[in-house]
């Protein structure tokens, strides 16, 4: 009889975004005059168009697929070299970072490779996150069978979180534990929070002292607005011997429908077997990918590659202006109305605290009902996320003008 | 410090294709010559154009995008509804075989998806493959910690090995053995060979009777040309009791760069926990694909949707009878030499015995260095693969038809 994987059974309620959806649906059920007017700034999905550049390129690549000799069937698993080579090119050396086009493995998503990278790990690993923490870090660990159970608040017996407050800037500090495996994000989801160069230091550091591993989740790295916040982890001397980088081009060039992302294994990453022999990571990602995965289609990765070109670039600027044009809108309104507010400079997305005490489900429901505006509950991203909620600045200028007239309506 | 997955370790040398490459580079690299009248009939992939209704839709998709009001961001994860519903009706309800939308979810390859399912599976399942058998079943199931070490002719210690051989006409005879989880490939992959009715009952009723989990992988359904074959496992009754289907777009539409298949998890079929209680694995399978993966580009599946329409049906079926003339003339070639072969009749592989008693590498050695032709070696399928090969008759007209002649020569 064939037996399921029981650690599926612990994970709680639905995945986060699933369960505002099921509610959104339910009230646009009940309320279809309200529904009309409603205003999504949950989850974090661009608005604009795909840039021009990609759409271009696209379409040549479409039309390459309709000759013999240009048709491209199975490609390298791994990505095509002419993406690889534009993303080191670009994204690293361009900025004096050591990343050779042989380390950068090309995906469908970085959302895909933070739960997959757990294939190549062992179960022995302590695991740290932090609270707030992006849902999927945990629920793929929870898969893995690297948990115990949930408690009430939702937290996992058998990960290490680290919390994340308004005394640290929401920025995790290095824990005096030992942790194995350390997941970090920057820009943050959800709070849009930065780390400075000596913080992200003392990461490396940490990680070198207790040969842990850290999963460097730089998604937003492109909403990056303040200088001297490192946009990579390897900007960190030591980097290369402690840190995979997660990026994607969901949110710099509109890719969320489009999918197209990358992760970064160096060379010189090791880790160890039970019996403390060391190997090194890459060929066990390369192994997985080729065996487990065939490759991002042709003509996403030809879209993807165009985001590299004069206009390309220039696009995804333009894009990127928008959405913090959006930010600033927001962070404004919020003030006006007395709620604290972090984020939105660095990065997409606003975390607010709840006003009157309300707990964030409570706030969900109050924005949803009498604001028509759907946000982000902070509490679906961990027990340290209660009492904030998250807004994201993802929609066209016109619909944030509005949640920005509505919030202020609603603190009148 | 980060422990790795020591299974990886187990794995022997590289995925067969990759070795395969590593082999034709080294002699095109040695025999530039040579290398300029090589032709390829070993990895089995698509030559042939993308049809052109594929393009037209993705033309018309990448348009969308560069709209405000038609983009799309993230989509459903499990596939959007247009294409879930056309593979519904067409593939399955056309043929009297009940599948609803919802139990399809579209992936970007069913390569993936055979090494994903392993995910929502316990650890502690009997797990039943043919050999010869395709590897990715194998590797994945070592990867995922079922197996042990490999013995010298590559069988892993802990899989219980269905041979396939002459007798049996390559299609695998249900064991005395109980096995909780069996994966079937029909059309198979490598040898062509095909089940009937009767053998896919008999497979049911095994499945049925020890409450076993067949996954039937059917990526070359669009190849049978035979009357009377089962196309889908669920044409067998009970079979939506105990069988998980994987198609792909591949082979039939040309999708081998373009990425897009699908699995079909009915919501009948349960699975059980250590202790007994029985579960679903639809809302497990759905928990997986939500949390670790977040669709196929919306583009990709506009094209695969265009397969569905009338012009689009009629370009795969132009495209499988190219195939399949190739593979006319390759088992005619073959018959002319004297090689006994399989396949090629509802599949567009063939399967050949090498002559004169060589190994299977041998043979490939023989066939790159003499005909300057890549085939795929039997071993490299496990070992009941010794002593045979595998020709694909995915190519151009042309090049089979020098195939062909270079088959005669060498047997002259």
């Amino acid at each position: 009889m064939a037996y399921l994987n029981e650690n599926y059974l612990k994970l709680r309620a639905g995945y986060l975004f699933p369960e505002i959806a099921r509610r959104v649906k339910a009230f646009c059920d009940a309320n279809p005059e309200a529904a009309k007017r409603l205003i999504r700034c949950g989850i974090g999905d661009v608005t604009e168009p795909l840039p021009e550049a990609v759409r271009g390129a696209m379409h040549k690549a479409v039309d390459e697929m309709g000759t013999r000799e240009q048709f491209r069937g199975y490609g390298p698993e791994q990505g095509y070299e002419f993406l690889r080579q534009a993303i080191a090119e670009n994204d690293y050396r361009a900025h004096g970072i050591e990343v050779s086009s042989d380390e950068v493995f090309v995906s469908d998503g970085s959302k895909c490779d933070c739960g997959n990278i757990l294939d190549i790990l062992g179960d022995r690993n302590v695991i740290a996150v932090m609270d707030p923490v992006y849902p999927v870090y945990v629920d793929t660990n929870v898969m893995a069978g690297h948990t115990g159970e949930a408690n009430e608040s939702g937290a996992y017996g058998g990960l290490l979180y680290l919390p994340c407050s308004e005394a640290n800037g929401f920025v995790a500090d290095v824990p005096a534990e030992r942790a194995d495996v350390v997941y970090l994000c920057f820009p943050n989801n959800p709070t849009g929070s930065v780390a400075t160069r000596a913080q992200l230091e003392a990461w490396v550091a940490y990680a070198l002292k207790h040969q842990a591993l850290l999963l460097f989740d730089a998604a937003y790295e492109a909403y990056i607005s303040e200088p001297g916040i490192p946009h990579s982890i390897y900007e960190i001397p030591g980097a290369r011997e402690c840190a995979i980088e997660f990026r994607s081009f969901s949110k710099n060039g509109g890719f969320t429908g489009t999918r197209c992302a990358f992760t970064v294994v160096p060379k010189t990453l090791m880790a160890r077997t039970a019996s403390g022999e060391m190997h090194p990571l890459h060929p066990l990602w390369n192994r997985r990918m080729s065996t487990k995965f065939n490759g991002v289609p042709y003509i996403v990765q030809r879209g993807a590659e165009a985001l590299y070109s004069i206009e390309g670039k220039s696009q995804v600027a333009a894009l990127i202006s928008h959405y913090m044009g959006n930010a600033k809108i927001l962070r404004e309104a919020a003030v006006a109305a007395n709620w604290p507010v972090w984020g939105g400079v660095n990065a997409p997305y606003l975390w607010v605290r709840t006003p009157s005490g309300l707990t964030s489900w409570q706030m969900f429901d109050r924005m949803l009902q009498e604001a028509n505006v759907v946000i982000t509950p902070g509490s679906g991203f961990g027990s340290a996320g209660e009492g904030y909620f998250r807004i994201s600045a993802f929609n066209s200028r016109a619909n944030v003008e509005e949640v920005a007239r509505r919030m202020a309506a609603l603190t009148k």
